[in-house]
């Protein structure tokens, strides 16, 4: 489809532009107050926990397979959570921490620990030069923000709709000793939503890394986040790595964040058990022990990988509706344009947005204009510095229906007059 | 008190030895499994706490102060709990961060910023060739395991009745900038049960370091733990900065690990506002936000400084005879041997024991042996290493008092026994 502005008569883009210049003052009067910014759980979906609140009370027997929950020990989380966090991520209950309530946080201390202390017998990232990680972008800016935090230097690498483009990947992981991790989310990606393909993790599976010290941080934080009637399946990548005979190569990680409640979950993450052997006399330094309690909250309300589907579900009637109206809003609005792609992703809690080159910062600050917070442009790419710049990030699970759909409408009026405003500028 | 072993003619000693050998020989018999080694509270002391879990229910409004609970965001804490942490620690709330539910991370990871990113406008201490810890020792050894993963040199300093021997300290702080910080548990003390004197807190706050980067590393943990019918007090170290018009010194840290749950506790740190600036911004890349959940639900339940108090009066019914029994039982069995002295705290978790020169590591071994688990020998030094090899940490608060009053007579012959024959080796 080509750029309708591009296709126009100067006469033509002239009025176009005076059009959308005054449905953005109208909207202008209306002094919205609107955020499609970040990638948060609506109130209806944070209420569908609180019944766990009721699980836990005086009464209630404080241990878990025999051991007290409600005091020190148990490192590794307790025994029931951590086969409940295994069986969300289909691996075994042995080689699972289950610790604090965000992933995040197992992710940095992990990259913390490589950092300073070495991983699989090498010498510490920080004294090894300069140390790199590969970014596939779009992407999360957090996961960024952590490498870049220790002064590695983040590349970037293209994403596909079957994932990072692997002949990338393959490239520097093989031949760069220097690069010591690759940031993923295989699953409902953020942004983009696409789920890798199978081929793609049997190709992380089959990497001979150039660094011993190598390892994928593969971050599942949607694996049961599907909203669609039909949803993806990922493959799992420790059954990859088997089926490739490899091993001490995937870092993996999930919480409940999005399942139960954000910042008040239970956050998890496996590996090898050399790997893991590793990560526990590492974290026997940094933490004391895991909040014991809210895990058992936690298996009590969620019990097995059935329960979190069909809680999941409770969350897909919330959620879905707004992913459809994302989807009706774009495609009525910009379908016709020319100017726009965007992703349909079945799970997870982004849309990934690309205008015309050039166009992402000008959209995003025309909206915070007009009254619409998004995520800030760039901000899916290592330093936030989007090369084309025309990725945005869109959020749509915490506003209410009507204030996402007044968003989208919003959005549209921006997107039309920036685009229209940079046909005219390159005549 | 001269060592009554010492006294003995040949012929006593080895007939106390033979004594003192037939009474261990009746305890190895009984097989003896019992434990005084960690800072534990009993079931009956987080039992106290277990009416805290009836305070949320599914009918609670997750909001505080108008802010939700229930999802992401207030990464310093809740309103609410950051006051309640505040008046613990007799602190502006502003000046607040209660995040996760270790103290011992957030010393952690706090020491990891200084380390990676520099504090007070500094070069990273990664950067800054060899740099020292100063360790007062006896301490508590999880400190001296967090400077020491860094690669950071630990440097023991006598501890007095007063706390840390000032004299020595004010030495290393103002004269060698490599000296960036010093672990202090000023109330109450790991493993002495002492509180630091006015004058050593004054002496604290008056200290005017080589390094522009040294900060005191005011680890409160037992600040609200008294046992004794009079506790001690313990001058506000923020208090007495402000009358030395010093800035930027000390991190000061606690939490509700021994006031409600073990690990499932709220932890909380404060320091001047330019300090603090410098943490938050460090936690925003390290953390997500604090279990806001569980902060609520600690406001409910202690509600204020005084709800604190009200409910640490319940520990101490627990504690208190514990300690007692402690006392009782090292008078009755070893006041008479000359051999030993050891610390009466009024509160806290610990007593601290010293025996003979080169007893120490012998006693642990005799008291495993009898079946009696002690914390190591050395654990209380840097690097394990205790120069004379006397101290021991007595931890009463876990067993049952009837398992303590064994295990203190264990204890009491296994003293006796290492002691007489380190008395004939001396020969």
């Amino acid at each position: 489809m080509p750029n309708m502005y591009e296709a126009m008569t100067d006469a033509e883009l002239d009025a176009a532009i005076a059009e959308l210049e005054a449905e953005a003052d109208k909207v202008r009067a209306l002094n919205l107050k609107l955020d499609m910014a970040r990638g948060k759980p609506s109130p209806e979906q944070t209420a569908l926990s609180k019944p766990m609140l009721d699980l836990l009370t005086s009464e209630t027997d404080l241990t878990d397979e025999g051991v007290a929950v409600d005091n020190y020990g148990l490192p590794d989380g307790i025994p029931s959570a951590r086969k409940l966090a295994a069986q969300i991520l289909g691996v075994d209950a042995a080689n699972v921490i289950v610790n604090g309530s965000s992933s995040l946080n197992l992710m940095h201390d992990t990259v913390c620990h490589a950092f300073l202390h070495g991983i699989g017998g090498e010498k510490p990232w920080s004294q090894q030069g300069e140390v790199k990680f590969l970014c596939p972008a779009p992407g999360y800016d957090r996961h960024f923000t952590v490498t870049q935090s220790f002064g590695i230097k983040n590349i970037p690498v293209p994403m596909t709709a079957d994932g990072p483009d692997m002949d990338v990947v393959r490239e520097y992981v093989e031949n760069d000793p220097a690069v010591k991790g690759i940031w993923c989310v295989p699953m409902y990606a953020n942004p983009t939503g696409i789920t890798y393909s199978d081929e793609t993790v049997r190709a992380f599976a089959a990497l001979k890394p150039a660094a011993p010290d190598f390892r994928v941080f593969w971050d599942n934080a949607y694996c049961v986040h599907t909203f669609a009637e039909e949803g993806d399946t990922l493959l799992n990548i420790f059954d990859a790595l088997a089926e490739a005979g490899a091993d001490n190569l995937v870092y993996e990680f999930g919480s409940t964040a999005k399942v139960t409640f954000p910042s008040s979950g239970i956050a998890f993450m496996t590996a090898s058990p050399a790997d893991m052997a590793e990560i526990r006399s590492a974290f026997s330094v940094m933490r004391v022990g895991p909040e014991k309690i809210g895990q058992l909250a936690h298996v009590k309300f969620l019990r097995d990988l059935d329960g979190v589907h069909e809680h999941m579900k409770k969350h897909a009637a919330v959620v879905g509706p707004r992913f459809a109206l994302v989807q009706e809003k774009l495609s009525a609005g910009l379908a016709e344009t020319g100017v726009a792609t965007w992703t349909e992703p079945r799970g997870g809690y982004f849309v990934s947005f690309d205008g015309p080159e050039g166009s992402a910062k000008a959209i995003v600050a025309l909206m915070a204009e007009l009254g619409v917070k998004l995520t800030g442009a760039g901000a899916t790419w290592p330093y936030g510095e989007d090369p084309k710049d025309t990725n945005i990030r869109i959020a749509p699970t915490f506003p209410t229906l009507e204030e996402l759909g007044q968003a989208l409408d919003v959005f549209v009026i921006a997107v039309k007059l920036v685009s229209a405003r940079l046909a005219k500028a390159s005549r």
